[in-house]
């Protein structure tokens, strides 16, 4: 249950306080070029400690590559990637180690499985994600040799949103904004979350441009509703929508419905995707995150003696994670999309034919 | 593709106006006394022709059962059900055979496929949601066992917005509205719809209750990801949310965490789910449907020659798809909570030890 | 747990004498010409009732297709086939509904669900393996598209040997005979077993002609491995080999290796498969069953209750399985080399942007 | 493609040359004591280079956790095994690189992904097969809680086999020989094919104590299938039996049947298992190992521009893969019981609600 996928699967392992994290990268074609430093360049894009906006918590994130790779390409074998945790400092978790922080996973994961690696949130920290973008660049590189390119970036911090969406600009501003307009008010909005040891909730586009029409697998593995699972399992998310999505729920057929011409459709309401499966427009999604429950006000919870305590956290923290969090979704994306473009191969008898002789 | 779930799993066949359609539940528990009349009873809710609101289409919807059940109860071996079409009448499709019609998964399918059935949308219309609802069902008997109840309802109609949520009356709503006194106007915006040859989009409410803590499997198979995808598969489903949802990002840490005592938690913005396992609270789901992509106005659009032209469809269909879909929502809530209620079993050595001794 | 295959993929359903058995094929290519009277022909092959050398329980098992064909041709949606049970006549099971018969799964079923379907084996029949057939006429579709075949036929009986193995011949032998100077000998083996209400043993070779090079996914979705699992899975066989098989134990190295030359291996000592891939040569596969357990010679049991008795069933069955078994192994091999040749494609980057472009 | 097991499942990465190979092992339910020193001990007995009837390649196999352990405990989530690659000293590949070695996988893979990692035949190495007895150790760690065992040893070398079967006895001894009077002529056999440079195959039994009654999943996931699957992935398996296996073919009914009493089966030629699943008795396999494909001796093959040549390598290999590939066996068919186990919970409904209540 610690794996996505079905073609281009990936597996990941590792707490936030152990030794590693690492993934497992199966089904990547043979042949392609691993270009490592793009990898580590995405994998900075999420990286912790880089700037007033994110955790203070300084680590590298410096990857290793096990497996699956010989002279610089692909072998068609399964890819192991590592990242060791340089930031496990035997931190003094005393104080933590029986309390259920509110917000978090502590309740949930003690009564599950009775047992609990309270040391910053164990397997159900946001840690975990660093895999996902190493996975996911390893499908970006499998999706730019048939052209398709995956973008994102930040529309709305604490309920300020962004009037224009400019995905280039969103590289290289420090919160991922969109709308280079409003960046000053949302990064404020972080700033004073930050100061006041409380947190903001965001909102994050992704676009998958240049899709082939015809990826998704109806009627269980939908290109749609495989991007909602995806999305919703980063951590933080609670809300997905594609293309109009909750918009689509308060207009008319005739308003929603995108008509056809012969070079294309006349609007994209849909967000790329109809019957589950791509039609060669954009692909639009919309994915909310709550504000980081990580926050150092104090809380009413209990202990795991059930005892009723004021639980006054310490530490670092994020006080949005919508901006990283972005750069995790841009990842799932990347990797569902790899996946239906390889689960698509097959689906009709030319094309088998054809591939054979 | 046509299978969803790993423990409780089901597969589905059929086409809108093929012989019948059916689907195959595999994992369900032996021994759960197998109700028909409760699973025909779930099939109604669903089934089209009941009135006004929905599509004239006559389907009695009755289902039969080919195996797994012996004596009235589950054997443990997968259970078939079929439902024959009947409204299957060879009708003329010349008009519609070689067009895509806008907003349906005409294009996709032909596009993906090289080939269509054209009858009704084949595979990809809604028809076989009600596959969905026997399968539910089943599920629905075996949840019941350990207590687990799932509602749903009916918020808004075309913008029209609920502010009451009364689960028990939606039940007996010829729309399934959770409010009464904002019924009327609701229904009112459905048939003014119909009468313009239009539909409108509308929203559905799940609510999970009286879930054991500790169903969900990090970090792949979180109960929230798994809800999501299975929402997302649902016809005309466009957004989700769990919980405070889309809300929450515009909240502060403090205003979204849920603080604990001793007897539950004190709020439920995280809709009963923390690190992707539930917590014990109810679990709070709300999907958004777009509008009936069938309108009898005329649109753009292209035929499979990629000739211009107008379309102006004719026939039955439902002016919202909202009220029958949350049935089929409630069908896919339950087949996933079935399926983590057992997967969950054997998450720790001492539930094992006990089981097998 | 009642389905076979990741990308060609079935699930089957029905007990020996419920209502219907029948099967759902997923992932089969669009566009595939699907000839109902070869399937029907591959069915006859399995059926009972065809002469003394098999049961005389009479099935015209005549299938009929629901879903997934539209003008003759395979859409690219699930295809559900059922068998209607004709012979399930309200026979008396009394004297056999609480009594485990030796051989059989009897006792396992009980003990495993707590409840059985007595009547005729239930799900544990091999009454299942219809539905084997149905779908391994479908892979055989497309197999040939590309140009594999699949052959069978029988070499031992009750310890009586081919010496030849001429599968043309087998074609249509009552026995399925591979070797036509031996087969008198074994049918009078299976024809004294009958009369003595015993049973025999046989073995069967399955054959794999023309696979392309490349079939098989290391390291746990092997060609071997997957052939063996499938070959396993069908009822009563006990042992299986690839190649050389059991005989590769006793030889060394250089009498094993098969040496390669410009135009192939000089020998095929491996079956056409090293490291778990298809190397070009033929597959070969020797598959053992057990006699049927099925005999009416008395034999000491218990009944559900733990009381001893001496247990006399009476009826009908096969003296020996091999025969109509070997038909079986036929569709199942076609059914693993149909998901390894839709799962191969992908393996390298240069096939996948040929596909695309 | 690299993975296995549906609930207890494992993956497994890394070359015979790279950097490190490793496992991910999924589904180990939490609290279970992770004795390192028990899963050393089992490394240790596939470890080469112990003694002059194994390859002299020196590898100390120390194996590191990176995840999924905390104070000694499983927590439920995945463990991550390393075991870094000490003796892949910079050789110098030339003369082989391009060379397909006979009895090898190197023309499959060649031919499958255009690309290979020849150093030492990469992934199709046998020094993948460490994983399993690593993630097999653990499953062990889970089998020991419910009592079920798991023993091998070695019955045949180049066709002299043995008459007596004593697991104890095989523990200790240098070739895991289940017969000590047989054991010096087996030994013989290995050297005098290692002094000719050449090898022999061999046969290996597995014994499986106090499986409980009812693991196993029909009708394609029944314990007998997984188990050849799983031990045909194994390098070098060529056959594999269940019980009475290919003699069963041989006996008649009367003969081959199990007869029951109060206390248990009055014999075991089923090997334990009937129509899937477990019956309480011994589960007993037999597999057949060809002779080590890797000899010294002078070959045909041709190179990977399809020039014709004289094969002749140097280096080290086992002379008979049997033994260490015995221990392999039985990590496998421990895997296979593990995931069974945890399978079977929820079988039936009293079941579930005792364990949710």
């Amino acid at each position: 249950m610690n794996s996505f996928g079905v073609r281009f699967k990936f597996s990941t392992f590792g707490e936030s306080h152990g030794k590693a994290i690492g993934c497992l990268v199966d089904g990547v074609p043979a042949g392609i070029e691993i270009d490592e430093e793009f990898i580590q360049n995405e994998l900075n894009r999420r990286k912790p400690g880089q700037n007033e906006f994110a955790t203070a918590r300084s680590e590298d994130d410096k990857f290793e590559i096990l497996s699956g790779i010989f002279e610089g390409k692909s072998t068609g074998t399964p890819i192991a990637g590592v990242i060791y945790n340089k930031n496990q400092k035997s931190r003094d978790y005393t104080n933590i180690k029986d309390i259920f922080r509110p917000g978090h996973a502590d309740f949930t994961y003690f009564h599950k499985y009775g047992i609990r690696d309270y040391r910053g949130g164990g397997r159900s920290s946001a840690r975990e994600t660093a895999n996902r973008v190493l996975a996911g660049a390893i499908a970006k590189l499998l999706l730019r040799e048939v052209g398709i390119e995956i973008k994102s970036g930040i529309c709305e911090v604490g309920g300020i949103e962004a009037k224009n969406f400019d995905f280039d600009y969103a590289k290289n501003s420090a919160i991922y904004a969109l709308d280079k307009d409003i960046e000053e008010a949302q990064k404020e909005a972080i700033l004073e979350a930050k100061n006041e040891h409380n947190s903001v909730g965001g909102v994050a586009l992704i676009k998958i441009k240049n899709s082939p029409i015809g990826l998704g697998e109806p009627v269980y593995y939908k290109l749609d509703s495989l991007l909602a699972e995806a999305m919703m399992s980063i951590n933080g998310v609670k809300a997905i929508e594609i293309g109009e999505g909750v918009n689509s729920s308060k207009l008319n057929g005739l308003e929603n419905n995108d008509e056809i011409r012969k070079d294309g459709f006349l609007s994209n309401h849909s967000g790329g995707i109809l019957g589950g499966i791509s039609n060669g427009e954009d692909i639009d999604l919309k994915i909310y995150f709550k504000p980081t429950p990580s926050i150092f006000k104090s809380q009413k919870s209990i202990d795991t003696h059930n005892n009723e305590l004021d639980c006054a956290l310490k530490g670092r923290h994020d006080p949005c994670i919508a901006p990283r969090g972005s750069i995790v979704a841009e990842a799932m994306a990347s990797i569902v999309m790899a996946d239906m473009l390889l689960l698509n191969m097959g689906r009709e008898i030319e094309g088998v034919k054809k591939y054979y002789h």
